[in-house]
């Protein structure tokens, strides 16, 4: 009987998950992975950490070496050799060994795409300056952390996506002084709302980053050291040290698209849920492919080691007979940024407004566990749903306390299409150590559906905000205690405090008809008033989501 | 109109929740809580801290006081008045005044019992002796903490569940010597299954803590201060300056009862998916009414704080024209064992068999979050799944690391109907400081794909200790390194240790015909073993699940 030849292109993740799969679920197929680089499964999502030294040896980061692929999987490492071509026709590759060049072909009956993502690097003036980085390879990181032990006192990051609030963590453990800029309004612009990342703009600069949102870089100029001495952008030039560039990832699809591969919109292999390309003997994953999104059926990129492993584990069925399905992501991420928690499952608001859904939300400041059990820190969730069927459709979480805990909660949730009822009595692990009896995702699914039913009347912090500015004829009603409004409150010529146990007595005092917003710590109170006022007849009542714990802005009072 | 007349029975938890969600839900209300107490709304999941400790103020477990229910949500409140009976044809309750005996009624439209549950206490000789306690109350807590303040050198725990185990790691805190003693094999019986029992075990043991198990306990004796001075069990007398019983709680349901209220077998009062109870004029929540099981379906109690909360708001809605649903509970528990936690959802694999279902199961030691980023902690999953639709029945988790965020998104996936294919490609967030690219959830998930389909062939530790003791003729293949084989092995005239790597050398050396069961540290390196083994034609080929991480017997060797 013939062999069953695998050829795995690529070394991380996906490759070589998809190859040790395949030899456990075939003793005899003959398995290859060809990787260019010289390490295998290394682990890049460390690299932030290798660079600041929380992670202090590269070797912790290599997972795997090549002598396990051998000696326990039976598997042929190629590495240090890069694939030229695929040959669909002949189903033979051609190679070349980095370091010599010399050329040779080979053949296989399955073959495996892995060839994961590179950043994206803009064409501006200056942009091959030394002090210039990307960061995708421990090589990259070790470049960076070179240039570090030259006197570097300044560092420009360009993106504050994922990386690029990682690297500005790493840069300020490190002393640098660290400017990130944006082309959006935004931090985490694709993750997060304004509001949850406005909430997290506040800790990012009180460690001390400078944030250009809103700004373009044009391009670069070198300093007398012929290194990259200045970042150019619309509003200004910036002296740095070193440039991080971390505006994004793009599939790395050539490879596959010269050989007549499909490829999507975004530019990643395209792939059925047997991680099929559209060649039936050519399989692909990780992120160099396009993937289905669970909420809203589009094809998404999600280059993300947790789902390079996941394709790898069904493609090394399918290579070897299986009929194994990939269902899709929620595009879920997370990341470490000082000492609060950055996370996000399913859609964004924007996103999912973008798309054309109808969104309800609900934006709750929660506690990690009940309040009386010691050291219990804030989270913030903002939990999206589709108006009418209740239907989740995403939901972000931020702050210093367990945020890990709630997004993977959602995530399963999100999985199953549940609905804010279902979500609302999930029976969740309830011990005072771990939660309160309701979890801060119980609190937002009753938001939503006390807004659903009527019973909730609410008013982003951007709509008052708004109205504050245009000087519009309303209460903006602090429904706290005198000492919290002493603390800080919202600066406004409409602010005026009752505090919620005193307002059924000042119900005869209030017009009726004037319009009223109510806000408090974290809106229980605020809502709790709305429906007082509400219930005395007054027509016109709102609360103010998030209340002044998620206030955007910095014009709240003395403190 | 004649306003509706709500009287709510009861003024913990489920209670005021219902109270205070009618008042929001309907303005025009009259609403009433009837507490025989004098707090509302205490923490009572919070005493065993408050015992030892760690939360220092009584105070804090007063979460409402009367003034919020009177002056904010418009609620009259009547504390320390007891409910006698409740007549159902008029519509009316008889009540008492605790401290002077006055009696009178108090006419209802709708009525809410939430009167919670009473801790079991059994008929034994002597249980009347002062120094024996249970813990319900700020009062029990309050009493305990005063004969605390005595000598106190040694405590019997009675009962090795949930609040057994909090407080005596409450009362190792303060210095105490404890001794647990349960009835049946293992720690919490009810929550985990023996090998991850045997798990947590190994850590109570090691703070000092005495287990006396598979104990029955018979009765009491008095010292000579009159207080009690002996346990006696069938094994024996303890000696000991208190007792704390904890062998459980049942529905405080006699007041349904003698009304006539349809109860079901566990005592729990019967109640629909409204919370109806069998009188439409009546809705009962908390910890006295049954539950609809959500894997099974069938009745089961739920006494916790986190249902009852739920259950509240359900009724809140009701009374006041609503028609809420409350779906049902997975008996999810959590709990802080020292520095260990230790949790449950839906069923254990011991349940699942005793209703007759098929199970496999998956045992995971895994890591909390990456391996190579600092300070992550062991945790151990076992997971349970319906053979043949692979619908997941259950998991327990336990260990150091992060069991909470695995519990709630089991417990989230399992209100869905999940099955272990979902599980395994469920979008869960991952960095490194949060997560290994594959959660222990997908792992375990996999495991029972993999044992589903045929691949891996695995034996409980149960059995392979039984093996051992009968003198079995089989191979217990190590294949681990020599070093970690120094470290720990499991001794047996079987043992026999080939490193994993050397594995396919040895596979002429080995017989083709003999039975071998393979180990590791974590039953990675175990499950690949198996497969070279059956690859190269070895006919009876097994891994031990969870290897020697969760060798549930001291027997291994020197360290």
């Amino acid at each position: 009987m013939k062999r069953n030849r695998i050829i795995v292109i690529g070394g991380n993740a996906c490759g070589p998950k998809a190859a040790a799969r395949a030899r456990r679920c075939d003793p005899a197929s003959e398995i290859t992975i060809i990787e260019q680089g010289y390490d295998l499964s290394t682990a890049t999502c460390g690299l932030p950490y290798y660079i600041s030294g929380v992670i202090p040896n590269q070797s912790s980061l290599l997972v795997r070496g090549a002598g396990y692929f051998k000696d326990v999987l039976n598997i042929e490492v190629m590495a240090g050799t890069r694939t030229l071509s695929i040959d669909r026709k002949s189903q033979t590759i051609a190679i070349a060994d980095v370091k010599t060049g010399a050329t040779s072909t080979r053949d296989y009956d399955k073959l495996v795409i892995a060839t994961g993502s590179i950043p994206v690097v803009p064409r501006l003036d200056g942009i091959r300056l030394g002090g210039i980085f990307t960061l995708s390879t421990i090589a990259d990181a070790n470049a960076i952390k070179k240039h570090l032990s030259r006197p570097v006192k300044k560092a420009v990051i360009i993106g504050a996506g994922l990386v690029g609030m990682e690297m500005a963590e790493a840069l300020v453990l490190l002393g640098i002084e660290v400017t990130v800029v944006d082309m959006l309004d935004r931090l985490l612009p694709n993750l997060l709302d304004f509001e949850m990342a406005a909430y997290l703009e506040k800790l990012v600069k009180s460690k001390g980053i400078k944030l250009l949102l809103s700004q373009k870089v044009t391009g670069f100029e070198g300093s007398s050291s012929g290194l990259v001495g200045k970042v150019i952008t619309a509003g200004g030039a910036l002296e740095t040290d070193m440039v991080l560039l971390a505006i994004g990832r793009k599939p790395n699809s050539a490879l596959a698209g010269e050989a007549g591969l499909a490829t999507g919109a975004g530019g990643g292999i395209a792939v059925d849920r047997h991680l099929q390309t559209s060649d039936p003997a050519i399989y692909a994953g990780g992120d160099c492919v396009e993937n289905t999104h669970l909420v809203t059926g589009q094809k998404v990129l999600a280059p993300l080691g947790s789902t390079a492993n996941k394709h790898g584990r069904v493609i090394g069925s399918n290579v070897t007979g299986g009929k194994e399905e990939f269902p899709g992501v929620l595009n879920t991420a997370i990341a470490k940024v000082f000492d609060y928690t950055v996370a996000r499952t399913g859609l964004t608001e924007q996103e999912a407004g973008r798309l054309g859904y109808e969104v309800v939300t609900a934006l709750v400041p929660g506690q990690e566990h009940a309040r009386y059990y010691p050291q219990s820190k804030d989270i913030i969730v903002k939990l999206m749903a589709e108006r009418g069927s209740g239907r989740l459709l995403g939901g972000q979480v931020v702050g210093p306390g367990d945020v890990a805990k709630r997004i993977d909660v959602l995530a399963s949730a999100l999985t199953f299409g549940a609905t804010v009822d279902a979500m609302a009595n999930t029976d969740l692990a309830y011990a005072p150590p771990y939660n309160s009896a309701m979890d801060p995702l119980h609190s937002a699914a009753n938001v939503i559906r006390n807004k659903q039913s009527g019973l909730a009347e609410a008013i982003t912090p951007m709509a008052v905000a708004d109205k504050i500015k245009k000087g519009a004829n309303f209460i903006l009603l602090d429904v706290r205690s005198e000492e919290e409004w002493k603390g800080n409150h919202i600066e406004a010529p409409q602010s005026k405090l009752i505090p919620l146990d005193s307002l059924r007595q000042y119900l005869d005092k209030l017009p009726k008809d004037a319009e009223i917003i109510t806000y408090c710590q974290t809106s229980v109170r605020a809502y709790q008033a709305q429906r007082i006022l509400s219930g005395a007849g007054f027509k016109n009542v709102k609360f103010m989501d998030g209340s002044i714990t998620t206030w955007p802005y910095e014009s709240t009072g003395a403190k």
